[in-house]
């Protein structure tokens, strides 16, 4: 499969496919045409087969697409057909709402450790997982096969601490600290910054009382 | 100013820049070169050039921009030039967090109520915000000037209440439930999807793996 040339924004509207498949198919629907998904999600039917398109197709014309091989097929893009390992750094409000998100381990997210310095938090289940001593975090990435690392430390400590966990092997870091990292190029960075979520929210109003919102529909707003 | 044709992309960046600018500020730096910028925020100094270009430029050639010029220029067109009034809906680890994000009123984006249902929370204060009972939210929105709510609920109730706050003029909803909002086409909804960022990061992980990471660069990755 080729997805060089699969752009930015393809991309980011898989995920949103994939959770209205897990829909369709969690409520037996079998097959379902570009024209209903399209009803179901907003998006317009010339969309869903544009996208697809950059995939091969994965559907037959006029019969519409087999909810269970599409749904399949977009996880395999997205790798969700393996299991991924994941551990929390800091068990803050932050740190304990993702460590309780259910639909994670459902979609093969295995939340292994949570770790934090406050003595108070050490010894805390969340979610079933024991929060463990940041001490012991250089140890516990050596001997478990961790993927992805996700950061939901403040600011300050969380650059030192991502290229330490860059360094110990952690492919990917998910980054909720409202700072850049600048990582060696082989590791993956995702950030999710909050407060630039909500300036993007005040933009829109703003642009909404310069009267400029009308024709914003192309815009990402609504799948990411 | 006529932002109509500029693309989603450059509006997503803006808070960045606003946030490196924010910075400058702190440390008294009074005017920096796009060169400089672009060292710092690791975007090539021509990309700089060009989103600026979108707004006018901002700048006077071989002399670099007037940071504190730049901040407010981009205050404005982010609508941070006044403040926003916020709810939390969902007094849960996640609303927790919001609630305690000291970037938010720094950034003129108060907080002034938190609601949520279970009795063990409502008397709460969270942040220096007492969580009051959902009951009374309809009364709370009707008494202040709500610009934005924060949905940080469950899948299953937030289209409900979503629709709710709508109908009683809250401008935007910044929603964390993992679900679609389909509200009149007046409102404002950015979602922020845990899970969805979460498959972009095994997404980026299977596309490293099937090797084609490498000419990626001109990804949103690192900006949003």
């Amino acid at each position: 499969m080729n997805e060089k040339a699969i752009s930015a924004t393809v991309i980011r509207r898989l995920p949103r496919y994939y959770r209205y498949l897990s829909e369709l198919l969690e409520n037996d629907v079998e097959r379902i045409s570009s024209k209903e998904l399209s009803d179901r999600m907003n998006v317009t039917a010339s969309q869903i087969r544009q996208d697809f398109n950059n995939f091969g197709g994965f559907g037959q014309q006029g019969y519409g697409y087999n909810v269970k091989y599409l749904h399949s097929e977009i996880g395999k893009i997205l790798g969700l057909e393996k299991t991924h390992n994941v551990v929390i750094v800091g068990a803050g409000n932050l740190g304990q709402a993702l460590a309780k998100y259910q639909d994670f381990p459902k979609r093969g997210f295995k939340i292994i450790g949570i770790f934090d310095i406050d003595p108070k938090k050490i010894g805390m289940k969340i979610g079933g997982v024991e929060v463990k001593n940041m001490a012991d975090l250089e140890n516990f990435i050596k001997d478990n096969d961790v993927d992805i690392a996700a950061i939901t430390l403040p600011k300050e400590p969380a650059p030192a601490i991502a290229a330490a966990l860059a360094e110990l092997g952690v492919k990917a870091i998910w980054n909720f600290a409202p700072t850049d990292l600048h990582l060696e190029k082989d590791v993956i960075v995702e950030n999710v910054h909050m407060l630039e979520s909500l300036m993007h929210v005040s933009y829109r109003l703003a642009d909404r009382e310069r009267g400029d919102e009308d024709d914003d529909d192309d815009d990402d707003e609504d799948d990411d």
